[in-house]
């Protein structure tokens, strides 16, 4: 069996966990669901299968430092910092052409770096499935269980089963409307795309070859340089050259023969503040309150305390029911769990007043 | 004309304003309306009729320190602190004297710390007119002419015309139940009893000698260890034998001549974090937050930002109406406005668990 190498995708620059998520402390750096920041959270939960001297973080320049500190386990060199965001064709090449230098024989698996899972050991067991389906040649994803009928996620379409627990792929659907969403939750043909995907390091470049070949000529320009000492330079000269393309559409969509497994492990992408309240350990009356807090006939609330320094403060709930109440030390954010998209509005807000240093 | 001094009420320990109010931090000295606090607005708004030379303050010794630095062109002999509160008599009854003996025909003017009055030359000017009625020999009070059918106060109810603008009091009647209070807002014969007394000191002797000797003993032995220079001794022994009564029952009701001179001056004794909202600066869709905040979809919120030291904060609100929220260094509240009175429930629930630091 060849080696597994892990690709964690920790870019973006989550506005909809704002005044927690900024600029330079995205999604992926908070502790949105128990003590530790998802990212850590990815690291600590494959280690079992993939230990961190074989993970690689796509991640973005002004957030190295950041992503590191929250990696102390992660070799620093395994960081793969883009200049500029690409999407995560250009991000998924170029961290695919680093572990096919390393090992030509990689498997290569790659997973956000922002989700929760609730059940790690029947993850970890979908994991070594998808890694068998990659190992036979097939690029293969994994397809998260319906438990809704959620319009905001893509979905992959499944076919015959083609060895145990793995399913062939008629299609990646993009988010559907609320009617054909009800029609997949009864169907049970049609998974959640949580973003996962598992290949041969090989397989890949074949596939961005045949596919994307303004991406895999910038790739082995990179990949030249990083042979003769002098990847820096080529990839901030590069970077900004290549295709901003998915790895969705610019790859998987094209590829006629995917396979899918199959997972049911207690998936969460952590979406907007409602999720981290859907998460957060709570009380009997649903409130999830930073140690010491009080509540009076307060029902279903979420206060998150993320000032730094300075002593704990005993935050009092009386008569309120499903708010979210965020607090760090530049800003304070009070809104009703239902309207959590909403945070965009104050981001908004702020951008168009010139506030930027609260983005 | 005889001189004026005032009796500033300055005692209290008011929960009603938690987390801002504290046991060493009690409403007066909090800026519930406007920049100053409420008790150096008192002394500022009667400064004209009685400057500061003349203003006596009465509050516990536990507040001396925070009241003098509030009142820095009060002198500080004139801060009379009680070592026990006694309620209003003896409290009255000792000011009285300590003014009887620096001016044996002062005119005495007794006022509530902590209290709103939009319209300062109307209140002033009702101030002259209840001195004068003072200085003819009666006790004088000022009613409040009533905007609404309020249960919260105690009433006065009016008789004839005894000088220009000046009434009998017929009586002091308890706060009423909701039919009553109707009756007594549709009838005019009733005014709000906001806690002012106007008399000459010599009045005032007499009627506590009369009325309520056991006190008059005490205020007897006070004032002649005054004399001798040992008055704190002598207070920090006599205080906690003096009755516990207040001047309204002890006092005011016993006499049979008593004078009111109503008055129409945007008076609010701020009882709650409701009042504060009501009289607090707001936007056009009726928010009251700090500097730089933003409001999406919110209206008629009051946020209060008194932690200290660290750079103000951006409070972002969306989609949240009516709300209080309220924060400290140590705690935050979040309450609806029309809930305001139940603040009571978390000074409840924290001394039930011992928590009196946030008291």
């Amino acid at each position: 069996m060849p080696t597994v190498y892990a690709v964690i995708m920790a870019g973006g620059s989550g506005t909809r966990f704002w005044p927690a998520s900024r600029n330079k402390t995205p999604k992926q750096l908070l502790p949105l669901a128990g003590d530790e920041p998802l990212l850590a959270a990815t690291v600590r939960r494959i280690a079992p299968i993939v230990p961190a001297e074989r993970v690689y973080i796509a991640t973005g320049e002004h957030l190295a430092d950041a992503t590191a500190k929250a990696l102390p386990s992660v070799p620093r060199a395994q960081l793969l910092c883009e200049p500029v965001p690409r999407n995560t064709a250009p991000c998924i090449g170029w961290a695919n052409a680093t572990i096919a230098r390393r090992d030509p024989e990689a498997i290569v698996m790659v997973l956000p770096a922002d989700h929760f899972i609730a059940n790690e050991d029947a993850f970890r067991a979908v994991l070594a499935r998808a890694i068998e389906s990659a190992a036979s040649g097939r690029i293969t994803t994994i397809g998260v269980v319906p438990t809704r009928a959620e319009t905001g996620y893509g979905y992959v379409e499944i076919g015959d089963e083609i060895a145990t627990g793995v399913r062939s792929v008629v299609r990646f659907v993009e988010k559907p409307d609320r009617a054909r969403a009800e029609q997949y939750l009864a169907g049970k043909k049609h998974l959640w795309n949580a973003g996962m995907f598992f290949f041969r390091a090989q397989t890949m470049s074949d596939a961005i070859a045949a596919h994307l070949p303004p991406l895999a000529t910038g790739l082995a320009a990179i990949d030249a340089a990083a042979k003769r000492g002098d990847e820096p330079a080529t990839v901030k000269a590069t970077f900004p050259t290549l295709p901003s393309i998915s790895i969705d559409h610019g790859v998987m969509e094209k590829m006629t023969s995917l396979a899918v497994v199959p997972g049911d492990f207690g998936w969460n992408d952590i979406g907007s503040w409602e999720s981290a309240w859907e998460l957060a350990k709570k009380d009997a009356h649903g409130n999830a309150l930073p140690e010491g807090g009080v509540a009076v006939d307060a029902r279903n609330n979420l206060v998150r305390d993320l000032t730094r320094g300075g002593k704990k403060r005993v935050y009092a709930l009386v008569g309120v029911s499903d708010l979210v109440v965020v607090e760090t030390d530049d800003a304070v954010l009070v809104i009703p769990r239902e309207r959590s998209q909403d945070v965009r509005a104050v981001v908004d807000a702020l951008k168009a007043r010139g506030d930027g240093g609260l983005l």
